[in-house]
């Protein structure tokens, strides 16, 4: 047989145990978080039509990288020999907010309104494989459909920012913009809709450029826009929202205030900014729109906005919706620099190490009494060299050793051996469990 | 714009809020399980590369099952216009076994010998969609690597066992069977390897078929296959394991009856039976193989099997390795019936409708300090008219509702109303948290 490649493909990853285990933490803790707000978790399947998620005419960045399914049986011989159709019917979902636009278009008469929803699951997209980007990652959602005021924003905002105090990761910055004030500038300055928005690309940059090169950009899109002598006056600066922005659109100013008020009061160790010139890259939002920072990380920790026109697509009336996302990986990748998150709580407590095949049943029957018990019990499955089990367990770091030797099982005890200090007893087969269970404080 | 359609693509499945709740309550509590036994969890990619998957050369069933990644950009290009190499590079996993032997032999070094690991995720086949079989569908895997005794066996069978009447689902049946005996029945028949293969599937219908027509069509095969004068005398006889198998493999019979004992020692309340017809479809097992069935439902709700060969195609030496696996899918399905699972747990246990959009700062304030204390507290995002906020909390469930009116506000109290008795009373806000502590019970 010819030896088949042991990595996982290009962009993919493995986790350890040690890593997978704080992973699977961090997800359960923020699902506690979420469902303490109300949100209600789901279930949507992870692969989509085509259609579904192209459904927007195609063209936005996350639509270039869909992982595409190939057709299968007589479909695809259509498509390759005779070229009848495309090669790919389904896709892998790119993110989940797209696919739970369809699930609520498609249950709508089900749901609670308004509609609180939670979802934590894998997305993949087909970029370019680089340090920290990966082409399978998890996102962590919250949205809330069916709510048109301020008060979604402030409930998903809020339960996202727990989950950054609950992992022990204070410093967390809110910056906060609203698409209809960038839209009010647009038109302010005469900019066409193709234009203002190849605008909003430059200005999205002003986090990796310098001010005046984005300034620059602008003023070049503009004036090939016919607009030359357009002024960007005080609108690039991102350090505070100026009275001119005020002019352009009160009602968005208004609930911009009103929102970092809010947020202000429910988290006062957070900074919160009104921040104008925060674009987010998705093309479907409407309003409010947030994004989370860490001094100890570029780019962001997670963000979302108002998509009051996205279920548009599926056939509905406009309906408005909010929903936020944590950046899982890049939370992973901070808690894990900062020392935070491996913990040993799924370890287990007890290793029973198996002296003779024939007491195989008796210490198989000791280990389900001490689960019964609630403590978390590991056997060795072969009767193998005494030093490989005890090796074993030490690699584990398991903190009790029961060891049943046939002079123990003869005397009906067994000896129990305590890894932090070394020390050994002798406990009667009676009390055992009784005995285990004050070591291991339950 | 065009409508979207809302379904997902034919063979997946969206799940509802309590389906959901139920089966992410499920998954939890299998994980709990496994852990309680040294269980650890890992963490996979999903997609692997076509050459993993279909790495033993090609052919078995669930091969011809992988949905297939079509490539991208240039390499897309050069397969399709020049004809140069595959359509497709990548393939969605159709079970957890080969990438856990693709991961086992990437990391042996690092990982602790024996590796007793479990996982619980999604897997994909491109089956023909029907009642009770999904194209995405969840497995919950427990594996031992690196052990060759019968303690491998009887550990994960256990630890599946106890999932079955955790749940509360009494009434499992295990049936146990040796590949080894069924080679050594073939070897003693004369077959040949390939017409052995075409055999054991035929037995492997004798839940479907009648006894007589499995006989005569194994019959038929070993005669194309020049042996006439087969005879399958006691052979197919599922209810015992009688004598004549003993004579075949001492070893495996031994390894049999002393696994069903352990097994009957630990589990006194489930039917362990030694089934010399079980076959089991993966063609990668080498030694034990099991089989969870249960009364109420045809087919089986688990099963498994050692695989002492599987990991020879990374290229490592023959490791030993068992591992075993629950229907997920089945399991719900089964839960489901008996009106089981679906809890309510996770349900907000207070509402706080808004009254006033400018009581909003003071209702999620509340709200928080409630969530501090452990109590998972909804607050409508809307200023909405208070029945529909009333009619919101009611469908929900939610037990007790606290209303803060503008004239509370005014006298800094609140009305908290009991869904359960219509009761009703004022606490100050003072007393507020410590009030809803006693009626949540914390």
């Amino acid at each position: 047989m010819s030896k088949v490649p042991v990595s996982p493909p290009s962009g993919f990853r493995d986790f350890l145990p040690e890593e997978a285990s704080a992973r699977a933490k961090l997800i359960d803790s923020i699902s506690r978080i979420y469902q303490s707000h109300g949100f209600q978790p789901i279930g949507m399947s992870m692969l989509e039509n085509l259609s579904t998620l192209q459904g927007k005419g195609g063209g936005s960045d996350n639509e270039k990288l869909i992982f595409k399914v190939l057709k299968r049986g007589e479909e695809l011989v259509r498509a390759v020999e005779k070229g009848e159709g495309e090669l790919a019917d389904l896709g892998l979902r790119f993110d989940l907010t797209l696919p739970l636009a369809r699930y609520y278009s498609r249950f709508r008469e089900q749901l609670p309104k308004p509609f609180k929803v939670f979802q934590i699951g894998p997305v993949w997209r087909a970029d370019r494989p680089q340090k920290g980007r990966f082409r399978e990652f998890f996102q962590c959602d919250v949205d809330i459909i069916g709510a048109k005021e301020i008060g979604a924003e402030a409930d998903c905002i809020s339960a996202i920012l727990e989950v950054f105090s609950a992992a022990g990761l204070p410093g967390a910055e809110v910056h906060l913009n609203d698409r209809r004030l960038l839209s009010a500038l647009g038109a302010k300055l005469g900019a066409s809709a193709a234009a203002w928005a190849k605008c909003l690309v430059s200005l999205d940059k002003l986090d990796k450029l310098p001010a005046e090169k984005v300034r620059e950009e602008m003023l070049q899109i503009l004036a090939a826009d016919g607009q030359s002598s357009a002024d960007l006056g005080p609108f690039l600066d991102s350090g505070e929202m100026s009275d001119e922005w005020k002019v352009l659109d009160e009602q968005s100013y208004g609930d911009l205030q009103a929102l970092s008020a809010l947020l202000k009061q429910l988290h006062p160790g957070v900074a919160v900014k009104v921040n104008p010139t925060l674009v987010r890259g998705q093309d479907y939002y409407t309003g409010t729109i947030f994004e989370i920072r860490h001094p100890d990380l570029s780019g962001s920790l997670g963000g979302g906005g108002r998509y009051n026109r996205l279920l548009e697509i599926f056939g509905g009336a406009e309906t408005p919706a909010f929903g936020g996302s944590i950046g899982f990986e890049r939370l992973c990748l901070l808690l894990q620099e900062g020392g935070h998150g491996v913990g040993s709580a799924e370890r287990p407590e007890v290793f029973l190490p198996l002296f003779d095949v024939s007491l195989r049943g008796p210490v198989l029957s000791l280990a389900a009494a001490l689960r019964a018990e609630g403590i978390r019990a590991d056997v060795y499955p072969d009767a193998a060299k005494l030093k490989n089990q005890f090796k074993y367990a030490d690699d584990r770091g398991i903190p009790f050793t029961a060891v049943l030797g046939t002079d123990e099982w003869q005397s009906r005890s067994i000896k129990v051996k305590s890894m932090a200090d070394r020390t050994e007893e002798t406990v009667s087969l009676e009390n055992f469990v009784k005995r285990m269970k004050e070591l291991c404080k339950r």
